[in-house]
């Protein structure tokens, strides 16, 4: 349970990356839920989103549990980047799913953390697992009075 | 140097793979060449492919690298599919750049394989590194005389 | 909760394949609990096991992983070995600290799979973080009369 | 080429961890080669080094590239830790095989890097591939009058 100030500037950091993020919104990716260090995001599949193979290409699987990652590591106002990812992917995306991406932090440092994200289908079944590290840079998302960008250690 | 024949299959397959690559086309993936394991692909970072910190999203890079393993992985005319990947992202894809993915295979058994991505910026830097497991399944990409689908060990 | 047929299996599997695993014994590792895809191990950190800056060697740790997902992936006695796995390090394993790593199934097909350890230190701190994909061959660990290797479908 | 003193100074920032480097000792692991950003060392696989299978135990080939990485990130002499590493298993290392990881940079940014690590066995075989991301912390391997502890931007 987070405190309801840190759960308010966690949603308010998820709505102002997200109206800005042009790839999520091209997806059509949309926000369901982001509390600290938490975020769940769904997408629907359509025909544009497949590859070769007519199953939902990896590279939009991976956007879309990127995106779920990033709205989890940027959701205490800390300007964080992505500096690694990987991804299995367990079984296909299928075109009409509405897939939900859950995002959740299993380690935070000074400056890094490490997410994981789960990519569930209609159905229930875990079709990829995400795993990122995240890196903390110099910046805020949102005007935060209570921790101005001058002290990046509070 | 490839076999001449395996050199055109090669070309064969990536140019049916890529018509059929509806999430590669709507990113302006171009298909640059395509020998018997490896690949070269490109694409321009638009606006509306960055992410809420105004650089090119990191699910857009990772499709970039994931189309370029798919042609390397794909190109011998066996259907293989990714199990999984890898990418560390090293420097930022900029609006206008024209990035180059370039492809590779380290290592092929039996159904499976190991494949390095590259992406380079117009500045020659490496700005992401991909690794990705491929995955043989049963299946050809175009139709080939000299080995049937119905010998998958050929 | 696994049929008692399974359960037992597992242990058997396991205490066979532990008995033959030289380099975790070298460790001093010990075999806890297997139970059909799952396992847990313990080790506890040795000067002799410690790396240039005196904490404990990422290749131990990683050993410790990496035989925790060997027990998990293998105690349904199909022969299994690890294509790749990835950790992450999120803490220093210190000398005299009893290290215990968990590993469970995420999912399973029909010769691969996918495992997650955790490894915690006494104070229950997540200090590592391992992902390890496993591919199945022919062999079985121990005689079973009901699936003979024979039968590698079963 | 590097120059002269730092070509010096690889070599006694990778003498000085060597020589601490327990787990490293434990397993007969020889330092063949330090230059900035590189690294080769060997290993013989000696029986006590095998798992359950009776091949060279995963956990023994990943110290070694492990191993390797280290000396690739450690011998400017900042100190520089793993924060996180991948490894693919190519194919087995055999008993009475020597081999061989040579470690390279990829990137290096201001506090982090990515090394590459390559394992051969006698035959020339590529037998495993690494991946490790380093964290640079504060400290040095070796005194450096040249750009004291006191100055770690230097």
């Amino acid at each position: 349970m987070s405190h309801p100030d840190e759960a308010r500037l966690a949603i308010a950091c998820s709505e102002a990356m997200h109206a800005r993020d042009d790839a999520a919104q091209a997806l059509g990716i949309e926000l369901l839920e982001s509390t600290p260090g938490r975020a769940r995001l769904a997408m629907t599949v359509e025909p544009r989103m497949t590859n070769g193979h007519d199953v939902c290409h990896g590279g939009v699987l991976f956007t879309l549990a990127d995106t779920a990652f990033a709205h989890a590591c940027n959701n205490r106002n800390r300007i964080t980047v992505a500096a690694a990812a990987s991804i299995q992917f367990l079984a296909p995306g299928r075109v009409g799913e509405r897939l939900v991406a859950t995002a959740f932090e299993r380690s935070r440092g000074k400056r890094t953390g490490v997410y994981d994200v789960e990519i569930h289908n209609p159905k229930g079944e875990l079709i990829a697992l995400f795993r990122g590290n995240a890196h903390q840079i110099r910046g805020q998302l949102v005007p935060d009075p209570e921790s101005p960008e001058g002290d990046p250690s509070a």
